[in-house]
């Protein structure tokens, strides 16, 4: 993409509005506006971090077995009456009337609508397990939106419900979310450690949040410190097999946020020298709740018994427009964000030192094509400005990598690259920029891990 | 994907309230479930397809030089109120109140909001031409929803939204869309006809409908026979150049719905010979509205003489929901849908005569993997079900490839391989089926034409 086709209005005035470090960056960073309270536009920067988040929950639900629908945004009270919750909700719940004076609402979770597809179609145990997740468009009237994206109104949610037979199979069907969940983090870059939850309203006897480590983080954590070293199940994963082993492995060491937190039983479970107090941020939250919605709404499967009973459920959720700015809380420094490979909006900035000079356009151009064809995914920064303001651009909206290139570099065959990360430079003959630059990125995608 | 663990609800029954044969084929399917009056769920199978119409979208529209964001669901009706179409839309906008009883309303459309962006960032001819495009849910209240997804109140549409500084610029971005168009349709296997049209509620004086043919289309349409076999313009299109040739091209034959027909035009315009009068199904609209919105909301640029003027734009929809059910009405038989490779939920289905038999499992798994391996999208049909049943669900799906195997096959070593469209069956070598079928179908995914 050439910059000077792009849309990316950077700001260089910090928003008086904003009160954390991701919402004023993706501010900056021309990666969001707001419409009106808790509302957000995201601009092309923004939308392409969201869709690379999105895609990478879309290969971990797939890989453990979760299937894609697409649910409405708007729903029918009455399906809501059906479970109790419509009344119980509260004023959190954006309600709505039609033209005709019926009642609907905008989601803000899809418990009771996805069991009335599952009791549509599904009458026996045979058919399961079964696991539907969407990512669609969610709705909460917050009193107070703030923080951007991290705490806004609508906002884009991926939410998975799993169906079973017996609460055994629906244990099984929640480590296989779980486990799916320590992969989505990891290919994300993010440190991200579950923790011990409450179930609050959606109900329910086993749940789990995931937190990511980021030293601005809203609530203290406390946890062992070999949680953050643990390695990640591997791709190759067995999903149809018994994960207890893994779910047990990582539930086995301490963890807990400031509201679940027994002060003495932490001390007591992990030592001294293991224990971490940090901060995180909620990115993820996954709900064993049993027949809490099926028994009501009548979502019955016939066992191999020739018995009905109610289905076992379970609810798992990821807020993906609050995953971006968790990220950013995660990884920034005084200059912008610095964005790990596999989300990045780009994975390499082409900075022209002195766009307009024939020649130095012309070597800009070349290796523009080059990076291209080597599938790498970059933004090239044509456009006729000082080198100052390119630099501090692509050091604000934090593209992992930078690559160099003016007259001088030219007359002396060198391009410069620059790591956003680190700060560090390396200087390369031009012709071999490309194939370095490959070699730096190709590792980080983790789409392979 | 292995059917046994998929969820594809295939109904037996017609159901009743469907009017059309693409309603009664996509509820049949499984693709879609009513929620609410014209609320739909899109269920694995139409998710897919829909999700596939959407990459093609994309991708055009990319070429084309325009620049995906997102857009919120919810708008402020203040915002309206600058346009003057906050009261004058009537009762087909959903108005909706938040819990401090500000006005909102769920987006028909975003002109308004996309004028607000832009004016918020863009102030000179130098940032032109900009075209902004999202993928959005909106709704529409209709009075009477019906045709399934093909007129629902939630629907999903991509808008795109060109700003220039003249009339004549505005033209050639209208000109970029129009082409973009061509190649969309195309590329869908859809034959798409651009018709001059009637600017309705957006305004303006310039607009085409892009209309596709179909036996069972909603409306009569009028045009030259040229247009139907007419190449569209190649992927290398250069969009930064002159385009009006092929739009001058395009538009030269007569072509018009009933709406806008005029009879006596018709017949002096086409010779009899090519004379043709079908139906059709409106899948796109493009209009060139000039300085309707950015004018009284005062989104303005800066000319090369230093002067501001408001800028000129367009907006370019096609209704994503309704594109589906269209290819369906489209290309469909007695026995279902029958898609075009590039849209197909799965591009071949692999049929086990008879699962459970151990021979006959082992050479399927092969084969299921060679397919994937050859990287072809298959569905495998695993279950333990009678021949005739996956045959029939195999042809109301309307996967283009059906890969057959089964005991007296595998003595023999053959396999067949049945196309949808034609009935045609193939007898080959077991070892030779994967590469047919990758030579079949790799042609008919136009992602490079």
């Amino acid at each position: 993409m050439r910059l000077s086709r792009y849309f990316l209005p950077v700001l260089r005035d910090v928003p008086k509005e904003a009160e954390i470090v991701s919402h004023r960056l993706m501010l900056r960073a021309g990666m969001i506006r707001q419409q009106a309270s808790g509302l957000y536009s995201w601009l092309p920067l923004g939308y392409k971090v969201l869709m690379k988040v999105q895609k990478i929950i879309e290969e971990e639900q797939n890989r453990s077995g979760a299937i894609e629908l697409l649910m409405p945004t708007i729903q029918s009270a009455d399906l809501w009456r059906e479970s109790g919750r419509y009344e119980a909700y509260g004023k959190e719940m954006l309600r709505i009337e039609d033209r005709h004076e019926r009642e609907f609402l905008y989601g803000p979770t899809n418990e009771e609508m996805v069991t009335d597809i599952f009791r549509a179609y599904v009458k026996s145990y045979k058919d399961l397990p079964l696991n539907l997740y969407h990512i669609q468009w969610k709705f909460r009237d917050e009193v107070r939106p703030r923080f951007g994206t991290m705490r806004s109104r609508e906002f884009l949610m991926k939410d998975a419900y799993s169906f079973d037979i017996t609460k055994d199979d629906a244990v099984r069907a929640y480590h296989r979310m779980f486990v799916a969940y320590l992969r989505t983090y990891a290919r994300m870059g993010l440190t991200a450690i579950p923790m011990q939850a409450d179930t609050g309203p959606i109900g329910g006897d086993l749940s789990h949040e995931f937190i990511i480590l980021a030293d601005t983080g809203e609530s203290a954590v406390f946890c062992h410190r070999d949680l953050i070293e643990k390695p990640i199940p591997p791709k190759d994963t067995d999903f149809r097999g018994d994960l207890s082993p893994i779910v047990d492995d990582w539930t086995s060491l301490y963890a807990a946020t400031e509201e679940m937190v027994d002060k003495a039983a932490y001390e007591s479970a992990v030592p001294e020298d293991k224990r971490v107090s940090a901060r995180g941020i909620e990115v993820g939250h996954i709900f064993y709740f049993g027949t809490k919605y099926s028994a009501p709404m009548k979502a019955t499967v016939t066992g191999p018994d020739g018995k009905d009973s109610p289905v076992h459920m379970g609810s798992y959720g990821v807020g993906l427009t609050r995953v971006v700015p968790a990220i950013i809380e995660a990884s920034h420094d005084e200059n912008g964000i610095i964005w790990p490979v596999s989300v990045a909006p780009f994975e390499a900035v082409l900075i022209n030192l002195k766009a307009g000079d024939a020649d130095t356009d012309a070597a800009c151009e070349k290796v523009y094509a080059e990076l291209q064809a080597a599938g790498i995914d970059v933004l090239y920064d044509d456009r006729d400005q000082p080198a100052g303001s390119k630099f501090a651009t692509a050091d604000l909206v934090g593209i992992p990598y930078q690559i160099i290139l003016g007259p001088r570099g030219l007359k002396s065959g060198e391009v410069e690259i620059k790591h956003r990360k680190s700060g560090e430079r390396e200087t390369l003959p031009l012709s071999g920029g490309v194939d370095r630059l490959r070699s730096l990125v190709e590792p980080q995608r983790m789409d392979d891990i």
